[in-house]
Formats: C-alpha cells, structure tokens, sequence
C-alpha cells in the first residue's frame, strides 16, 4: 500500500465540471488521489443526505489518471461512501471544488461544495472546500490552482482541528494574497421570476442577489474577495448560538 | 387584513405527514396560519435549495381548514416562496415539523425540518424548527403538542434575536421539562448495506447509528431527550470557527 496520504476530490458541479480536473491536476502532486462526484450538477445541494433511495458508484474514466468513480448520490453521499469500504483504505484529506462562483458568506449553508467539506471533517479528516469567484463553465483556474497549492501546503504542514474545515474562496484574476477571516453577515434577497407554461400553469424560478448587511467591516470573507483577496474561513459543525443560549436559559417555559 | 401574526407551518416528511397536521391543529391558536409542504418526503434535504428547475405551489385540501399548498420544491425553497408575495402578506412566524424522528445534535445539518427553520430565521422572523424522538408514522404527538404551544408561547412573549432560530426535540412519552442546552458533539457512524441487484449490479443503502462524543456532559441536547427532557437549542447562522480563526491566522500561507 502507498505511504502516501490519500486525498479524496469531489465537488457538486459534477464530474464533467472543468473546476473539478483542475483540482485534480494539482492535488496530486500532495498524495494519491480518488475521485468520486456526481453524473449532473449537485449545486444547491448543502449537507443533503439520500434516505429514500439506493446509492451507486461506478468507475469511469480516469481524470489526469487517477481512479474516478460516479455516484448517483449528493456530494455527501459521496463522502460517506467514500469513508465506508468504497476503497481499499480511507481518506486522509477531503478537498471539494473548485466550484465555478464563491461560496462566501450565508452561501455556505447552502452550498453542496462545502457540505461535502464539513462531511470530510466530520469524519475527522483535514477537509478544504475551494470556490472561484466566477461562474462560467470555462472559467480560468491557472491562478486558483496555486491557491490551492498553498492552502493545501499550509493545511498539511499544521494540520486542522478535528470537526473544523475551511472555506476558501477565490477572486477571479491575481489574488493580492490570502485572508483569514470570518463569515460575512449577509443573505441572499430572492426575486422569483414568475412565468407561465403553455399549459396556462404558473412557475416560479428562483434567482436574487446578495446582500451584505455589513459592509463596513473589512474582517469578513466578502471584504476579502471584493478587494481580490483569498478568503480562508475556518467552519465549525457546532451551530449552537451560545449568546442566545444564556438569554433563552432566562425565560419562563 | 387580519391583525393576528401570520404564522407559517411547514415541514420535511410531506403534507400527508401526522406530525404537520398536529403542528397546524396546535399552533392556530396562536394566529393565522398557512401550510406549505412537498407532496412527498424531504427528509435529508438539509439547506438544500433548487437552482435547476422551475418551482410550482399548488393549493391542495385545507388543513384544520387552513390554506394549504403543495411545493415541488426542497423545504427551504418552500420558505422562500412564502416570503416572496406567494400570500398577500410575509410570515411573521416560521414553524416547521413536527418532526417524525429527533433531530439533535449533528442531525441538525442533515435535516430538512431545521432547513426550513434556518431559513425562516434568514428572513428576520421568529423561526422554530420542532421534533418528536419517535419515527413512526402514527406517533402520539399529543404531549407534544402542549410543547409546541408552551415554547411558541415563550417566543411570541420574548421574541427571539435576528437570525437565531430554536431547535426543539421532544423525547417520547411525558416530558419532565424543558431544557435549554447546546448541541452535543457528535456523528453518525454509517453502515452502508451493500446488496446486489436482479440485474448483478451493486447498491448501498445509507443507515447507521448515532455516536455521542461526550457521554458525559449534561449540557447537551442528547442528555436532554435521553433523560426525557425536552431540548431547546438556539441556533446561529454563522459556522466561523473562531477558535481556529485565530490558530489559522498565524500560518505562513
């Protein structure tokens, strides 16, 4: 068996995604590498799970010639699968992207990227979801993938804290460096496009932009990226809100 | 235009769902109310929100004889929707399950019912997301029902700060109380069932059982249900590790 760490890449772009052969191309140079994603785009999906069906994996063909395997599943699934016998040893590093356009601020909790980032990290394993400011399908990842480089250097020479992954998220063009930083406040205002089909029925696409309810503050992702800054935000699973927690313990039930 | 609050129910296991409609019967009394729900189960659907097809409601068959719809869409999307001019007016309330199984501790990622929640505390109101501890499809939920109404009571009297929500989990039987805890720290461990298909292709299905990481604390929500307690947790928005921030913040990138 290779004394190499073993990295496993996912993302939820899906497979056929150019963000994802990129990572590929330059995580492997940091340990063996397995590939496992989705047939269609998994955007959107956050930390979903698949309960009311079976999953499957099947190999195609190799991406930059590692073992690459499609799963029916979302990029959790893919995790999951992957820490349970899908290979002959388990991951020792979960990296997930890079996906076409930033998952900064509230797009974390959405965002099926870095729920198989904060999958990985619940399997105790360093996990990194990487993001490019920049959502076209070509996109160019030349300067991306020396983020990723040293991130991923960094990430290997100091380790991550168990059930703690990053969020990094990149500018398009040259970054001016990287950022270490927090969450924006923010969220997504939703404009639904209202259409009808030729059946007289009504739909409803989902679309909107952000907003970021503190633009003041330079120690937030969103600060970062607008000022073509790498942002590195260190995520944790624990979503108690610890200073409402002491108002709540005050109240009469 | 009525004076009460408009309180939106909604949940993960579907409109048909036994733990929707107990939610609806209960929580009328405390204003208007509007049901929106797939036609079929979410469970799983985390965060998850739909970028790839077009979203339709449809009414359906009042509830409690309240106005009902059917979404085709993932719980969060149905919160948005809601706020965005699918009723006369926004919801002031957000209210989701009640939950056929618990969802504490790290189930909180995975669970569509506290997607819902989650999303209703990004649109600035008052959000709880409700669980009982027993999966059946025919559960009693009549203990908890008095929960939902003691809880939503509190919060209507003191409100809750912005972009919090609560996570409730209800133990079987008789509660003793009602405590208000942090999420414990904790997995699930999965154990994919693999089996062979009639047409000699493999499948895994997703089960496992849950890991507590800290037995020993009593601050936690698993404590809570474990010794028939009811667990509130609030719950935040922002996953930044700060702790780590400041480990991190010290690499040489």
């Amino acid at each position: 068996m290779s004394d190499k760490p073993l990295i496993l890449v996912t993302n939820d772009d899906g497979i056929h995604a150019k963000g994802l052969r990129e990572l590929v191309e330059v995580i492997q140079f940091f340990g063996d590498v397995v590939v496992i994603s989705s047939e269609v785009s998994m955007s959107g999906k956050s930390n979903a799970i698949t309960v009311d069906q079976p999953l499957r994996t099947t190999p195609v063909e190799e991406i930059h010639g590692v073992p690459t395997f499609k799963c029916n599943g979302t990029p959790v699934d893919s995790v999951k699968l992957s820490f349970n016998n899908l290979f002959d040893r388990s991951p020792d590093y979960v990296v997930s992207g890079i996906n076409h356009g930033a998952n900064s601020s509230i797009s974390i909790i959405y965002s099926g990227t870095m729920g198989a980032a904060i999958e990985g990290s619940l399997h105790g394993v360093p996990s990194i979801g990487f993001s490019l400011d920049d959502f076209s399908a070509n996109a160019d990842f030349s300067k991306a993938k020396i983020i990723v480089a040293k991130v991923f250097q960094s990430v290997q020479e100091n380790g991550l804290p168990p059930f703690t992954c990053l969020n990094v998220n990149i500018p398009k063009g040259k970054p001016k460096g990287i950022k270490v930083c927090r969450q924006a406040h923010g969220k997504w205002e939703e404009e639904f496009e209202k259409r009808t089909d030729p059946h007289g029925r009504d739909y409803h696409w989902l679309s909107g932009y952000f907003k970021n309810f503190e633009e003041e503050s330079t120690e937030t992702d969103i600060y970062a990226l607008e000022n073509n800054f790498v942002s590195v935000v260190p995520v944790t699973i624990d979503m108690t809100c610890y200073k409402t927690l002491e108002q709540v313990k005050n109240w009469k039930f």
